[in-house]
């Protein structure tokens, strides 16, 4: 009996000491391929996160009137109180028009390689310029941004401290180089999969962990990596299957407009996972609501594979525990308004 | 020569001391007409403001879900960033419709008799249900804001620790209340005039005091009065003079259509003028951009008389020491939408 019993606490021993060595696998195998979210903003290559600059960013980035209806701010459609986008399909912008592709969100955004699904974009700099021009969106142009901004003691100001070694500090470049500062702080560390990664085995639950398997075996993690699960690289959407025109269609064919390479029809960025839950709807489209129904599309477009039900629950339950800590945001006190100001554009038209 | 010396000393004593009960008397007419915006939000009949129903009246105002397109939350309209409203002359609603009056500021708005131009809202809880339902501002419906927060789980929460001896605690109305509890919040306290009633001498320059007593001995603080400087009552704009139609529109009636007296035609509310000058453009018609325009107006239509340009300067001087300290708010983290949130409406049609 003796015996049997220390067999037995053996076999126990055993079993526990291989899964354990399991579960530091498969924590290897993530680490190999993921990195966590960091807890302070990192270092951009040209710009240097200044307090005064993080905070005139911060400023421009809640500005309305950098759109010319004086309505629409970066923060509208990227907005920090709501997973740092605006949970519709496509956003609504200048005259109530509709942008053609779902907005993504400013959190982490300053670990993609480039900007924009299509990744037209270097930088999140260059990023900002866009939108603020768009017909569609701010429909504003860099010469009112700067007699805007300029129309402002505070915010020339603010431009010189900022940029204090330029001698007319006040252009619209530096508009974007300020909101780039401010949004490399929107990053979310310390989501559950982060203190995972970290050794903290219990921050997964174990269908979580089998979700993080599945998600590295069934092939997810070959586009979506690193830092940000994704936002790194191109690949056609319906890679093995086209899906419908609903979720893609065909009158906006991605990055082929930016490269003119015939190759890149239907390519988009890999789209990063970081906070995912937080972003609905989902895909470029935003044409779907559901994660799970988002992930069922992904296996078959781009993996062709019919994922299960459990599959796709475990992969889904996964890419939840990807929700990091949300940055704290003091809404800024912007300018008021002076003579030279220019007013908001007849809105009559629209 | 002694005598000549210590008489010039008294003479001089002499003015010095008439000079203080000049300054002390003016003080003591401004305490009589006018009061400091308290520190602390003030208390409301019927609505105790917990630390709860507070944070959850903020995430409120600052959600978009809120109207049927997902983009317009309280804050659109007013800005905690820009003085409490939107620098617009009429604000843009869905669909991009214009409203038809200018948005009045949220800041020290509990501290008016009633809400709106017109004051057809007795409480900021009653004015809360208004834009929220109005085709032209935010364009949804009880039904469907009840539908939205019992969606997530996270607001029904809150509802319950908000208003814990209900037992249905997600309603319209409540709503309503909590959103009111974070505005009774949004005061601006400090004001340089508040430190001058305070006793505060040097708080106001010579020009400035020389204006609060012109805004006084003209008339101005017969309507003008109270802690916010008007709020409290209704008068016929161009009570002497009636402005042109740039500034009156013949087809805006106001207060008439509230309470269908005839003596109540262009009758809106004296404007409250705490913060004044954040405030541009002036008048429920947001036609005048500048404040010295508008201290001109008023004298013509109002009192019947044609302030002179140093008048309408120091009256002016006199109304910009009534900028307060803007109150700091933390952008909320609203909760995640979930699949029975009703979607945003069809954009398709606007």
């Amino acid at each position: 009996m003796k015996r049997k019993i220390s067999g037995l606490c053996i076999a126990i021993g055993l079993a526990m000491a291989s899964s354990a060595v399991i579960a530091d696998e498969l924590r290897a195998r993530a680490n190999a391929i993921f990195a966590a979210v960091p807890t302070e903003a990192p270092e951009i290559e040209g710009n240097i996160l200044t307090p005064e600059k993080v905070e005139l960013g911060k400023m421009l980035f809640f500005e309305p009137r950098l759109s010319s209806s004086h309505l629409i701010s970066c923060n509208t459609c990227h907005n920090v109180g709501m997973g740092g986008h605006d949970y519709l399909p496509v956003s609504i912008g200048h005259g109530w028009q509709k942008g053609p592709r779902n907005a993504p969100t400013v959190f982490n955004a300053v670990f993609n390689a480039a900007q924009f699904w299509d990744g037209r974009a270097a930088d999140l700099a260059e990023q900002a310029k866009g939108p603020v021009q768009a017909g569609v969106e701010m429909s504003s142009t860099p010469a009112r941004v700067v007699a805007t901004l300029n129309s402002m003691p505070e915010y020339i100001e603010r431009f010189k401290a900022s940029f204090p070694d330029e001698a007319d500090p006040v252009t619209f470049d530096n508009m974007a180089v300020a909101i780039e500062a401010f949004e490399a702080t929107l990053i979310t560390p310390n989501a559950r999969f982060d203190q995972y990664l970290a050794g903290t085995d219990d921050a997964l639950t174990s269908d979580e962990k089998e979700g993080l398997a599945l998600f590295i075996d069934k092939g997810c993690a070959a586009c979506h990596a690193g830092v940000n699960f994704g936002g790194q690289h191109y690949f056609p959407f319906g890679l093995v299957t086209r899906p419908g025109a609903d979720i893609l269609p065909p009158g906006d064919r991605g990055r082929v407009e930016v490269t003119n390479t015939a190759s890149d029809e239907y390519v988009f960025r890999a789209a990063p996972l970081r906070n995912i839950e937080l972003t609905a709807p989902y895909f470029h489209s935003g044409a779907v609501w559901d994660l799970e129904a988002a992930v069922a599309v992904m296996g078959t477009s781009q993996l062709g594979t019919e994922l299960n039900d459990e599959q796709v629950q475990k992969i889904t339950a996964f890419l939840r525990t990807l929700t990091g800590d949300i940055p704290e945001v003091v809404y800024p006190v912007l300018p008021v308004s002076t003579a030279t100001t220019p007013k908001p554009v007849d809105m009559i038209d629209y």
